[in-house]
């Protein structure tokens, strides 16, 4: 039995949730020789500052690893991502998708409700 | 033009993305007589003090409406989805689902590079 059969919504409570860290997931997925961190920091729309805060959190979740090296004088950041990442980020978005689907089912019903108790509401044409 | 086009991971930075908020969004749509705190507690798996937290948030944002009286001598909370919150959660999963797709899409595409670079690979047999 799964830890969340009682709550999927629980599932949901880990690195991987916050925006800008699936954004930087979503990015680095489908680069397998790794981004730089300017390159993150442009697809992901992310200041320094907070791009370097996400990647800590990352790195220590054991999601990236990031390379540092010189390129002639230059500092040039590398970030991969882990086999251990990507596998975590694939049971996030299991969990992301069932709790979609529970969350797309109570719309409806109350979408059917709703056009149930329309105060205009006629029945169709015999 | 959406503002959203080029990042469509902002659209996830609102009021419903947090996993308890999302819980409570998705318990109150299927009732549309509204539900109690303490049915509200037992659905999402609260306690008093995350539940009023999180309800106060919501009802700034003007998604949820909080009703109290007294039941005999015992005071009662009533909460319910408002029309406006009821659209503003929809919007939500569409961008969430639409996030889905794009993460989905680059998980796959990392698999497919994955594939094609294992070294016990073999062509099919003709």
């Amino acid at each position: 039995m799964s830890d969340h059969h009682d709550n999927p919504y629980a599932a949901l409570k880990c690195v991987f949730h916050e925006p800008s860290r699936l954004a930087i997931l979503s990015a680095l997925c489908t680069a397998v020789e790794g981004l730089t961190f300017n390159e993150l920091k442009h697809e992901c729309d992310l200041t320094d500052g907070n791009l370097s805060r996400h990647l800590k959190m990352l790195e220590d979740a054991g999601t990236v690893a990031i390379h540092k090296e010189f390129v002639g004088a230059k500092p040039r950041t590398t970030v991969y991502l882990s086999e251990r990442g990507r596998q975590d980020f694939v049971d996030y978005l299991v969990a992301l998708e069932e709790v979609l689907k529970l969350a797309g089912k109570s719309v409806e019903s109350r979408d059917a409700v709703r056009d149930e108790s329309l105060p205009n509401w006629k029945p169709a044409q015999a």
